[in-house]
Order: structure tokens, then sequence, then C-alpha cells
């Protein structure tokens, strides 16, 4: 089983403890980031280009909808320029593998922030991080936790899932019917449990009722409406997988409640206040992590 | 009467020779705008950029055209997001009220750079800087006023009588039939006089020829051909409301000449080499003023 | 004959060196660079963003596509607004001779990054910096210098033919026979060898087997499909103009192959690996010369 407390997140938490104290250092100055968006994800993006700043670096933003790729360039091409410039790229593009195939181009480093429906590795990285820092002990081994909301369709739940199958826990899949965590990624928690010896269980459930006074953490994703074949289906999940003051009233004391945002209703706003709603807390961690993720690969020592 | 002199304005003269004398300082070093525009404003949103920068701070631009809003976030969390990564939020929105919702979310401070018809605080303020710096003695007090126009659409002079209506000054009222000044913001001229005192005087004309000679500031505001029923109406205002270096030559030899700009003909490039026309001074004093907002919002010592 | 060992030249070596030792320096610390872009040009435009920040400047990034023009405002009254928050401009425009007019209204300096078929001068700059750095003897005179592809609507070989007119060189235009160096632009290549002395002369060929093993630089550009009548057409030309091993196997030992990118297939990937591919250096120059334009343009002393 993998330790908690790995080198990323050891040095994502002093990056937390820097930006509390001064906001910024010196660590990556001189250095540029071209921070490279073939699709809009205004989060992401600029949680990058604050770890940047942060850091004393500076940063080229490029979203790429009118440039050289219209005119036929291909995405290796455009990494190799971009690098002419910048010590380092983040690249979100829609293709799954496109974030391979430009590290395959590339000489010097490129971080993944989304390849369509294939990986998301910050996100994840960032979930597990902030999973460590909710819990009161900071160790995953015999907690429970439950996965809410569209699970089918899901990038984010599928990635955790199987960062989670590496650890000794019990899942909790919590969704209606037709959106419930797909067979492969199913055989994937399994196989990775069985890799790691971690005798990992999981249990379906269509209602958060069924698991909200049993798990120590609480991950809630978004349910986009036109997933459904009818409105009175999607209004029956609405009734059964919403979070509200009634959940957190039966909740353990410190169970975490956690989302990737954008909420779009799942998660009430009268529950913001509750020392247990770590969603903000999460969505802050990402600059840590991705901090963290920057100073290791541009190799700064002593980070 | 309030004084003119204010905390704001003599922290904006000390940006002023800071930025002169050397480009930045480090006041905000380690501080980060998120600098968020829902519809294109390029002037408000550079003027604030700037200021961030000559400030020593660094800056998130945002243009949430294809974000998170599409997925229907509400504007609460967006900027309760936003500020996970930034220390402070800008925010132009088309939607009257946005500014107050987005503050009363936040955590961090927020400034209003705009929201629709509502307000558009930092161009009153920089309107006001610039009549105070370009005032000989530095004082309204007895100065007369000429607002002339688009009285009746014009955001930034509604605002900008209401602020004047604070100082014993003599309005002139300078539109066409069509577009006078709305009877709500006479009203509410005069009441702010009354509770102040200061006995505003406002007079309503259609020519600038009415004027010209007898004021002390001239602020000009932009015409769209689109407000008038006849080409021959719109030709016919333009005849009468366009400042042209005659005007200047029967205008008070200290006189200001304002404009928020852009400008669309009202102001004659031959007027620009007059030492009175203000307009590009009035431009450049956002850029302090703004500063001088960001430094005492973000609490700075002996700024 | 002009010395290839120009000042800015000598200025973008010792760029070169000091982004190779430091990343970025503070030479212009406090100055902030307007980026205004009215057409997309993600290369140039971060080419120069790379520039100023490793300058230590601030950046303003403004695609016009959005704002004030949309009014009716003018191009000279965009730039003097601007250069209220700025230290000084640069301006790609769409609009032959807009830079021109732009600088004209401007009090401070103002940068062409390309008007339309007018001027892109900068890449002149960039690609003469990089034949004179990539010949071993650092020294045009007596060269052969091979201009590929679609000369005829090539703003770019254009104003290459023209600069390097200035030298004795032996020039050999190569492409398909619709596709060939215009006639103005042969005579302007005639008459400025004739006025700077430098006997320059030029052939004309429509494959590349015809001078692959005798030139000293060969700058391919890219061939639009769109602008040949049949796809048939469009075929042939890609035989005799792509650049591929085999084109590599034949050229001489210390050959430059440069490119001003994004190429379309009109050199092979299998080629990147030559050390004779010296495209990306190319890119990469586009830095230390836009570093060095503006240091001197900014009036940096001992840059």
């Amino acid at each position: 089983m993998l330790p908690l407390g790995s080198e990323l997140f050891a040095v994502a938490d002093r990056m937390r403890a820097m930006v509390a104290a001064q906001g910024k250092n010196d660590m990556l100055r001189g250095k540029i980031l071209a921070n490279v968006f073939f699709e809009a994800s205004t989060r992401t993006s600029c949680s990058f280009q604050a770890a940047m700043l942060r850091l004393g670096g500076d940063v080229l933003p490029l979203n790429e909808s009118g440039s050289s790729a219209k005119k036929g360039e291909t995405l290796g091409d455009t990494i190799r320029c971009l690098e002419c410039y910048a010590d380092v790229t983040v690249l979100r593009h829609p293709l799954v593998g496109s974030a391979a195939a430009a590290a395959a181009a590339a000489r010097k480093p490129v971080i993944n922030a989304g390849d369509g429906v294939g990986e998301h590795p910050t996100q994840s990285l960032l979930d597990l991080y902030t999973i460590r820092d909710e819990l009161p002990d900071h160790s995953l081994a015999g907690k429970t936790i439950a996965l809410v909301g569209d699970l089918k369709n899901g990038r984010t739940v599928h990635s955790l899932a199987m960062l989670l199958a590496k650890y000794a826990v019990a899942l909790q899949f919590v969704a209606p019917p037709s959106l419930q965590m797909p067979q492969h990624v199913k055989d994937e928690v399994a196989a990775i449990s069985a890799r790691h010896g971690t005798a990992v269980t999981f249990t379906e459930h269509e209602a958060l009722a069924e698991v909200g006074g049993a798990c120590d953490v609480m991950y809630v994703t978004r349910v986009q409406k036109e997933r459904f074949a009818t409105e009175a289906e999607y209004e029956a999940v609405k009734g059964v997988l919403v979070v509200t003051p009634a959940t957190m009233a039966v909740a353990r004391p410190a169970m975490a409640l956690m989302h990737p945002l954008p909420r779009v209703g799942e998660i009430l706003e009268s529950v913001d206040d509750d020392p247990r709603a770590a969603y903000f807390r999460q969505m802050e961690n990402g600059l840590y992590v991705r901090m963290a993720l920057l100073a290791l690969v541009m190799g700064v020592e002593g980070c």
C-alpha cells in the first residue's frame, strides 16, 4: 500500500504554509509556463496560472481556439514551438492521448491538465491530497468513501476510484440506476486492489440515505439533467441525491464532504457553512498540489 | 460638503508620483488579482490589470464567456472558487446588483468594475479625481460643470451628476431634446444637494454654444447614432454638440475638457493638442485611482 | 553592404546568453507592454510576451476582437488610451499601414508585429539573425540562399528577399509555376542590389532537386492547398517541394534548413533530428531578437 504522505503531498503542505505566510516565493523565477488550453476550463487554467505566479514564475496563457492548429499544424509542432519561449507546458486538450503525444514531442516537461475522457491526473491528486488532509488521522486504512452522482460518465470519479483501490478502503457507489459505476471501472478497481493486496470492498446504492451516516468521505459529483430520458426521472434523482442540512445532521461528526465543482444544486448552499463542507478547501488544495508538481517537475531543490 | 482631498485621492497622488519615478513597487507582491470580466471592456480591464502589476502584484485575467457559468454555476460559487487562488476580485458583469451579490458570497474583497446599467463606481471616482486635479484651485465650490451628450442613457453622467451634487456646483445639462437628463436623476441630484446643503443648481441646454464660454469643466459623452429616429436628427445633433477648435476658442482659459472615451467624433482630433484637452490625462488617472483603491482595499499600510 | 553584426544582433546574442544563464533579468522592471493583436497570431504574440517577461517587464495581453474598435474608435485613440497604462505597444493588425498610423498617434514606442500584407519586420530580423548564426563563418558574402514554396503569396519571403539583396548573395527561387516570385519583388531585389552594389543574382526553379545540393541556406515556406486549381496540381507540387531525409542526404554538410513555421508537411518530421534542421532554433531566436528590440526601443543602457 502506498504511503499517503508522498513527497508530492509533503511539498504541497509546505507550499500551503508558504502561501499563507508570504503569498509567493522565487523558486521558479526566470521560468515561464505555457498554459495551453484547447478547451475552456477556467478553474484548472486559473489554478495552474496562480501556482506558477506564486512560485515567482511567469505565464503565457494560450487559448488555442484561433491559432496555428487551425492552419493544420500538428500538436507536437505546437508544443515544440511554445517551448522555444517557455520552460514547461501545461496542456488541456479534448483528445484522449494528446498529453502523451505532446510529451513525446517535447524536450521540456509537459503536464496533463485533462485529455478529453482520458485522464485528469492533477484532479485526482488534489482529491487524494484533500482526503488525506481532511481525515482526522490522515490515513485511509479502514475508511469508508462514498462516491455520489453520475458515476457512469464522471471521469473524475473513475480516476479517484482506481486511485483509492490502492488503499484498504470500503467504497460506496451511490447513483441513479441508469448512471451506476461502469463494470470496467469496477473490474479495474478489483484488479488494482488485488495487485496491492488492499482487499477493497464496494457496495452499490441509489440514495444518499443508504450511506449518509456511515461514511468518512462523501464525494459528490454533478448530475447533468441531459443524461436523463425524462424530466420525471431527473426530478426523482434530485430528491434522493442532493446533500442538504438534513443529510449533514445524520453524517459522521468528522465526515468530509467533497465536490470537484462546479456544482449545480447537488449540494445546497445552506450546507456551505458546515465545517465538514470541504469543497472550497479542496479547490484551494488544487493550488498547492499544482505548485508542488511544478516545483518538482522543474527540479527545484529543497522545495 | 465632502472634502475633495480624500484619503483615496491622496493615495492616488502618491501612486502617480511613484509610477513616474519607478514604474512599479512591491506593495502587493505575493497578491493575485482575479480580473473577472463577464462582458468585454478592454480599457477598464487593462486599467485594473496595470494597476495590480504596478503594485507588484500578479493578475489572473478571466473573460468568462466560456466557463463554468455556462454549466449553471452561480456567480457566488464562481467568486468563491476564484478566491481559492486569488486575493482580490475585480468584477464586471452585465446584471445590476451582481457586484453586491458577489461581495456577499466572497470572503475576500470584491471591487465593482461595472454591473450593467447599475454602477461603475471607479469611473466616477476617476472622473472626480480628474476634475479636482484639473481645477486650478483644486476646489469644486462655485464651479460650473457642463455635462454634454447622451444624458438620457449615459450611466457615467448619471453617477457623476449625483456625485457632484455633494459639492456647491452649478450643473449645465447639454443634450438633444430626445436625450435629456432623466427626471429621476434630476430629482436625485436635488435630493442629494438638499441633504448636503450644497444648493446645487442646474440648467438645461440643447447646444454647446449656450454653455461653451461659461463652464469650468466640460464633460462630453458619446452620442450613439442608433439612439436617433432619423439620420437627419443625428446630423443636426452633430452640428451643435461636437467640440471643435472653435468651441475651445471661446472656452475659459483654464477649462478642463473631459470625456470617458471611447469617442466617436464628439471631440475632433484637432482639439487633442489643446492643453485644456484633459481626456487622456483622465484615462491615465484611472490607473492611479485604481492602484489607490487596490492598495487600500488590500490593507496596505503607509500607502 | 550592411554589417551582419549589427547592434541589434549583438544585443540579441547577449540576451540568449542571459536567458540560458538565469531565465530573466530586471532590465525592464516597472515597464508594461501592451501586446495588441487585432488578428490571431499565437506564436508572434507569445514571443513578444515572453520577451517582455524575460526582461523583467509586465504584459497587458489584448486580443481586440471585442473592444472599443467595435464602438467606432480610431486606431490612434485605442493606442493613445493603452499607453496611459503601458510603456510600449506591440501591434498586429490586418490593415497595411496600421502600424505606421499607430506610431504617428502614439507618444510612446510602437513595434509593428505585422500589418496585413504589409510588413512583418521582426520576422525578417529573426530570419536574418538566424542565417547569420547558422552560417559557419557568420557572413553572407558569396553565399547561396534558396527560397522555397509559395513565393507568390508569401509576405515572409518577399521581405527576406529584399533584405538579402543588401548582401552579396545568390538567390534561388524554388516554386510551382503558378506560385513563382512576383515580378515586382524581383525588380525590387534588383534595385536594392544596385543601390548597395551587391551584385545579387537569382535563378528560378520548380523542384528542390535542382538546388538541394548547392545552397548554404534552404528557406522553406508553407504551400497552402487552397492556392491550387486542382488536387492533382497540389499533389504534384508536394512531390517535388517537400524536404525529406533524401533531400538532406544530398544537401551541403553545413546547410541550414529554415522554415518560419507552422509547417503543414513541407518538411517531414523525420528531418527534425538532423543537426542542419534549424527551424526550431529559428523560432527560439525570435525571442532573443524581440528582447533586443524591446530593450533598445525602451532605451535600456548597456543592454
